[in-house]
């Protein structure tokens, strides 16, 4: 089902650049203008999903999950 | 005391630009090179880390947090 | 932009029932098939998405935030 | 040790249809009246639990990790 | 309903040391061993359980949500 | 980069008792004056921070992330 708009507000759009998979979760590197986005997932999901490296994606996190610290 | 390092592979550095505060959570939006980065945390948390617009901060997200949709 | 697909493997369908604002951060009530399901947001994702009580929305969940207890 | 109850305000009662063991965590597929919840937890805790396909399992989920996504 | 046992590894037994009411989620500080335990959940929950200072508590942490920081 | 402090209210010390590696993600128990702490971080985590058994680490968790159950 397509999705119109979701209440996350942290996207970042980029491409797959790897995938490390796993026996039940995997780990997916995404390029975006930011730099790599890390992200894991169940590997049910990324054949669901069908991505490879170069698929287009975005990665979505919820404002709560940010934590901030001082440099 | 000083974090040397952490496991957290998503850190996004950025400004502070815009901070809504509310009575026990408060909304932080930062400015990276990614775009806005919008963080929730306790009210708490600001005061004590002494945030306010222009601080310069790390935005960081556990892998594990990071959603991955298809576009 | 419209996702055409999310990793997000628990997705539940259903039509808001109750909104309780906050300054920040803001509860719905969503009423779905399995009962209620109840998620915490930014206030302002609320305003963007034009949330009100009787839209129809989905309820989503990385698996990873699932626990299981025994009863 | 006994839980009386639990803050988190989503709970969703349903058996193990399926489980699926990786080395360090596993993915659960729980059938409710909703429909399938999936959960990945440590295999440690699955092993503690003793859970089972046909076990009775509460899936629970904090209301800070629900997304709300319009269609 | 009485919950039996739970996936939650990590489980912190205390007292409600204090509690910071908002208007959709509230902070609770629970002592325990450790030191302090900080919470954010929903207020109605805080209702529903009947929270109150001096009130003996389990704090839970899913362990897929302990990040780890060198020092 | 050395971060100065950060926004996670629960912050606690500990040395590594056991790592459990996998191909993805990884457990590690951490002994505190509290107890075990269980955490599950990407495995390369664990190899970029030099994690071995003895380790001084911090385990940190985000206040939203807490539970409270009654018992």
């Amino acid at each position: 089902m397509a999705i119109h708009s979701i209440n996350v507000r942290n996207q970042f759009r980029g491409r797959v650049k790897e995938i490390l998979i796993g026996p039940v979760v995997s780990e997916i590197e995404v390029e975006t203008a930011l730099g790599l986005v890390t992200s894991v997932i169940t590997t049910r999901s990324i054949n669901e999903l069908g991505l490879q490296v170069g698929t287009e994606v975005l990665a979505l996190v919820k404002s709560t999950e940010v934590s901030i610290a001082k440099v």
